[in-house]
């Protein structure tokens, strides 16, 4: 069991917002990107993951985002629909945005990099128009994307749609998914993740991600001081990453949990962390014990990581739960856990 | 006594942000714009006349803006330190952006327009850039003006401004000073100033203002509600103008204090706001009564009305307390307070 | 008698087309633009100057262009109708453009500058939408002036305008006014300025301009030179002027005739390149030879140098007449003669 | 033999300039764009292809363009160099502008369509800077295209490029490639295609893009009148395409040469057009009669929409010749020929 209460008569159980992608990635693997010749396509971008994470889980999803009004944007909410993906607040961007294209390089299965093609995004141009209190209000869970802070007026509609939140009682999620496309500087980033990290009650993201948004709040940081600081403002949760070195969740009544990663072989090094996420809130919305969350969420990272896709190879509950059962008959019980 | 408790080891009483301007201010009056053929140039902007108000009053004043590099910024600049303003922070415009400007119509003493251009202008691109700790924190007051809000790169500077000055205990003070110019949206102005209030220690707008600003956080919206919902966020004053119906100051202790119009000839319908801006201001930071500070407020206003200037002629001390002296002679001893 | 063959049944002498702009000039004359308190509002911009002249002399005038949407756009749009200028082809921008602005600094009789705020300018915003070739065609010339070509949309409008011109017969008058706002680079200008000039009848430029236009051309520049290649491609006359050294006419035949300025006190440096051009179309129009349109064209812009306004002291035909035969009477027949 | 008289000591047999792009081509034939999960990542871009179909004929080829500063710019670059084609003014964006992508939806062997994204595209960020007059003067041909007029600053880098052309005697080859991106008006479209158009010597387009460029010049639109007009203006090859109905090239003796295309099966509906325009090409610098130019160029066509790629998929003299025979053996000598 854990702390997080959930109005039950809610109609979404998560209400994912911001960026919904296309990724190319290669099916020639460790590769320089400029001699990658066949690419897969599939539905990309972080809440978009994590919305069919969620979906694939069982769990009843819906999404506040933009597409391009073409092909591109047809074949992702195509894609939502098919995973059973509300897509009444899918809307289509009407002067010309492209939606957001990701290209991955996987020169190793330890060292990947990403090619973006942020340009005029068609995710970057939702408007407080956009946002419906309405839909907001239906939600347990209304989940932020940093990415969607990097410029205006997507930042205000997120803005607008923490205050539907806040004033509906909808536990708001931040993960802070820090991509340094179209933000004017550091300065800019620490402001708007940290109004956001002010007003969240779940926060989720790298030990770097949290160092750039404290860069204008204090120095000497840590993750005992960064929880302590979040908690302190009204979280309830926090959990900080630190990649291969695992990570931990804090705690309102000053508990800290911690995991670490299955030791899988990875495909690439990238796209555990959607899987992690919508994992670990899958666990919460059950009400799981926090370390169960965990361990849910490190597996389903592990998954992925083995997987091409990210969207795609998102696994089901019943998967996770074989990988977990299997990796602890072959590894022992504490394989994950620390 | 007011319960303000500042710091008197800060080199500046105020430093103020945001927007330094150029009026032009018809000299044949009672006509429509169009028909004007002669003007005056003045230095102009809220925040500009509220240091340049603070000044006269002899109070040592800071300023953090960005003017064009051209003769009018020169002219301002070289008008603030006339006036013995810091210039240190105002800074020049690299971009070719021109310094805002603003044509007042004067039809007759009651009815009168404003026409503005802020295509390009300078203080919105004041950066995070152009923002110091170590000089917002050598002072008493933060003054923040709505309008600077209203795009970025301004935005954000604000923004980072209020952080800096609430690390370092410096009281910040929100003058709301709604423009409706480069606003995107209602929810945009909404949100952004309600951010700005829910971390301010002084509060000043008009009734409209206070509307515009609460639109996405309640409804039935009165002065009582609004007083009490932004007391609550913080707020140690909360004043609330409406015109020549007077205004009114809510504190933290649950009091409230009134004070109506001086019965003067106005030559002009706008202008005296920052004279009562920057009176009351002069007064919290003297130590007065809140009835005193609303008094001198009324009183600074007044006189500026009937002027044709705002920043140029700000009066001094003396001088608005010889003009209560005469009204008090002239009217009875309650002539502005209720 | 001059080569110039006009279509006499066309409803407009000309018809001119781009910047109206309004001009602040001091009223404190011979300090810094910082220290001048006073201006007087003008309409101004060389096109809409030109077109005053051309209508003080009696000539039917239509103008193609587009001006803010406030009460500065009003202003000119009725300054054009007191003076007779068909203004139902001068349109309102709609999306906050601000008519262009001057202020004029007269530091001496003979030092002047100009401070332009032409960030996002109405002028600059008119669109081939707004360019009808039933309007130009009824025009015995077109007007462009180069300030036009400086950027898109009105550039291309320009380019629409001038392909109208000759599909109709219409005389094409290309002065060069070059200013150095929002132009990229010297290439572009020497590119459009270059691509009018192949296509127009009448030329006129200072030797400046004209070296601005032959960058991408040809090296070692001289009048002679210049003269050739314009006429060459297709130009009746080509004027290069010189300032306070005079201007010279080239003429297809062959010919050449030159001017100097009247021995006037001048107010101010600037203004009289727009009554000269005037004062020069309108003895082309009327059938002069070339040195009688060039004397007049003099005689205009000693007037206006003397005078604090551009457009509004314009003089009619009467009054330059008397100028030149007062002058001639002064100084003898030739004072402008060389 | 044709007219087409070449300088043969010139360094390069052709400079190309303007669009650079990367094509994704699905693997999974005929199916909605949305729907097809497989991509192939080739070099694109009208004019790049050219470079790589003249390359492979054994041509020195020479390219003008901006390429995005990423794997993608590195992929083209690489792929040009591979080719032999000249690269070092081949520069790279450096304001984040992304390479031009083109996705195809080929729904059956008829039905093609393409999804492009050209948003803040790298190759129109070429400025006049990047031309070199030193490079253009060593070609014996610069061939521009019309996409790279679509926008500035690229629009003025080709006015630029043309002017040193026709000082340096090289003679221009302009291709009309109409692409509806980035364009503001079909005015606009008229005004720049027929500006170059009056200055080039070898001009090829489709019906449909005739008619676009002459839209604000005559009414009543067909091939004869088409190629009078632009033969007067001084081209001396005018080809006017047909898609399946032929093509046919027009001189300035008065001669007209028609050619069909080979009956092929085609894997695509697109991509002919740049092997045709680089085969007729070819043989125009070959010194060859103009119908076997036009046979060259639709034989490489033909073979061009049965491959999967544009660039990749070019054939070399051997194999066009080849496939000339084969088809001939099978179908005629006159299979082709009208």
């Amino acid at each position: 069991m854990n702390s997080m209460m959930f109005d039950h008569s809610r109609k979404f159980d998560i209400v994912c917002s911001g960026r919904i992608a296309v990724d190319f990635n290669p099916v020639d693997l460790n590769q320089p990107l400029e001699d990658c010749t066949t690419f897969k396509k599939y539905l990309g971008g972080s809440p978009a993951n994590i919305a069919v994470g969620m979906a694939r889980f069982g769990k009843k999803v819906g999404f506040i985002g933009k597409v391009s009004k073409d092909q591109m944007g047809t074949f992702v909410t195509k894609f939502f629909e098919k995973e059973g993906i509300d897509t009444t607040q899918v809307c289509q961007a009407g002067q010309g945005e492209f939606i957001g294209l990701t290209y991955t390089e996987i020169l190793s299965p330890t060292e990947s990099s990403i090619l973006m093609n942020r340009n005029f995004a068609a995710d970057l141009s939702l408007t407080t128009d956009d946002v419906s209190e309405d839909y907001i209000k239906q939600a347990k869970i209304f989940l932020i994307s940093g990415t969607a802070l990097a410029a205006s007026p997507s930042r205000e509609a997120m803005l607008l749609g923490l205050r539907y939140a806040k004033k509906n009682n909808v536990k708001v999620a931040f993960v802070l998914d820090y991509r340094g496309y179209t933000w004017k500087s550091k300065e800019e980033v620490s402001l708007y993740y940290s109004f956001i990290a002010e007003n969240s009650d779940i926060l989720i993201g790298s030990r770097s991600e949290f160092d750039l948004m404290e860069a204008t709040l204090f120095n000497d940081k840590n993750d005992k001081k960064s929880a302590q600081f979040w908690l302190d403002k009204g979280n309830q949760i926090v959990v900080i990453t630190h990649g291969k070195d695992g990570s931990t969740a804090y705690t309102q009544n000053g508990e800290s949990f911690s995991i670490k990663p299955f030791p899988v072989k990875s495909l690439k090094g990238f796209g555990g962390g959607d899987g992690y996420t919508s994992a670990f809130l899958y666990g919460l919305t059950e009400g799981w014990d926090i370390i169960d969350c965990l361990e849910f969420g490190s597996a389903s990272a592990a998954m992925l990581i083995a997987s091409h896709a990210c969207s795609q190879d998102m696994p089901d509950t019943t998967a996770v739960k074989a990988f977990i059962k299997k990796e602890k008959e072959e590894y022992g019980e504490m394989i994950a856990r620390v």
